[in-house]
């Protein structure tokens, strides 16, 4: 099957907006959580977060500001703060849940059935049913010129894990953790780990140091 | 188990690396393939790709200048064309051994495997041996001031996939393509689909529409 620009622009709205979502392959599903200065709670639901670096700690995403989201994205503008918060198999249905148009008003928490933790000072509220928990500090927002979205970039100043997550070499098994991988826009996965390849080098074979 | 930026700052590299590198959740695992103008093909590994919208459709990735990835840049700025091809676990082994630090006379291509494939008039090597495959063309390219990473914006303008993935409603089952997600810098995962949840609205439930 072959779609070009052309014909890409021909699909009916729904139909293309289905297939673009799909073509990155999987995403994270991570619920960002925010509390206006008059304190207001947020959850939202997010499938763009993606690595920037590990020295200092930085990660981004993004947002659409006339979306759902765009009560996260004025919170964590005004404060400066955010969480994320991985979804597992448990909270799949509250998770998806966030993505609805709730007003200003209801809390996404309180209306999914899903918990605010604060913890360590931070400004913003946890999820307490997850079992990955980042603290974020936002360090600058980003209106994308080509088509009104918005990079946000925020370092990690804070991570909550469940215990027996990390390895020994700092990589945290978030299968173990039952985090899910989202597909499309309403897709969700458990994953099984086919194995750990060894770091890649020119005169060495590729190799799996574990399964 | 905590960490905040000071325990996090003051573990081993290596540790922080995978540590942070797994905290995003599970990623997308796309091969790049690009041509430099002088007929050099490249082709590496690449975690960071997001989606950006669906009109137009548009994709972002991010990259380090100084990594492997460096003539993947090159090339994709000096040309303006990529490909993106999703990794399924056929080629596990071979797409994880592009991101070896090969010469740049070397073909990661010929060095791994996997064969280049020109459709479409398209400047830019598919790779062959995978489903779902995408002609990318570069709308901009911006380095990040926070840590000098590139951000890459670019265009869907070809689309092809193999028969039989692509949905009624255009979603596309990447799952059914054995696309595998990525977790840190070297976990590959097959996934298992939970379900798919209806459109979100304040006054339903959640609900599978599928499993």
């Amino acid at each position: 099957m072959h779609f070009n620009t052309q014909s890409l622009d021909a699909l009916p709205k729904t139909t293309r907006v289905n297939l673009i979502n799909s073509l990155t392959g999987f995403k994270s599903a991570n619920l960002i959580g925010t509390r206006s200065n008059n304190g207001q709670e947020n959850l939202s639901i997010v499938g763009s977060c993606f690595h920037l670096g590990a020295d200092p700690a930085l990660m981004g995403m993004i947002i659409r500001p006339h979306s759902v989201d765009r009560h996260s994205l004025e919170y964590l503008q005004e404060t400066g703060y955010f969480t994320l918060n991985h979804v597992h198999e448990g909270i799949i249905g509250a998770a998806h849940q966030t993505s609805a148009r709730y007003p200003r008003e209801v809390s996404e928490f309180g209306a999914t059935g899903l918990t605010p933790l604060y913890s360590h000072d931070f400004p913003a509220p946890f999820v307490a049913e997850s079992r990955i928990r980042l603290g974020m500090k936002v360090i600058e927002t980003q209106d994308l010129a080509v088509n009104g979205t918005v990079l946000v970039i925020a370092a990690i100043e804070h991570v909550l894990l469940a215990q027996g997550l990390m390895a020994s070499d700092g990589y945290v098994d978030v299968e173990e953790a039952g985090t899910v991988a989202l597909s499309g826009l309403d897709s969700y996965h458990l994953t099984r780990r086919v194995g750990r390849w060894r770091y890649a080098k020119p005169d060495l074979t590729p190799q799996k140091i574990s399964d």
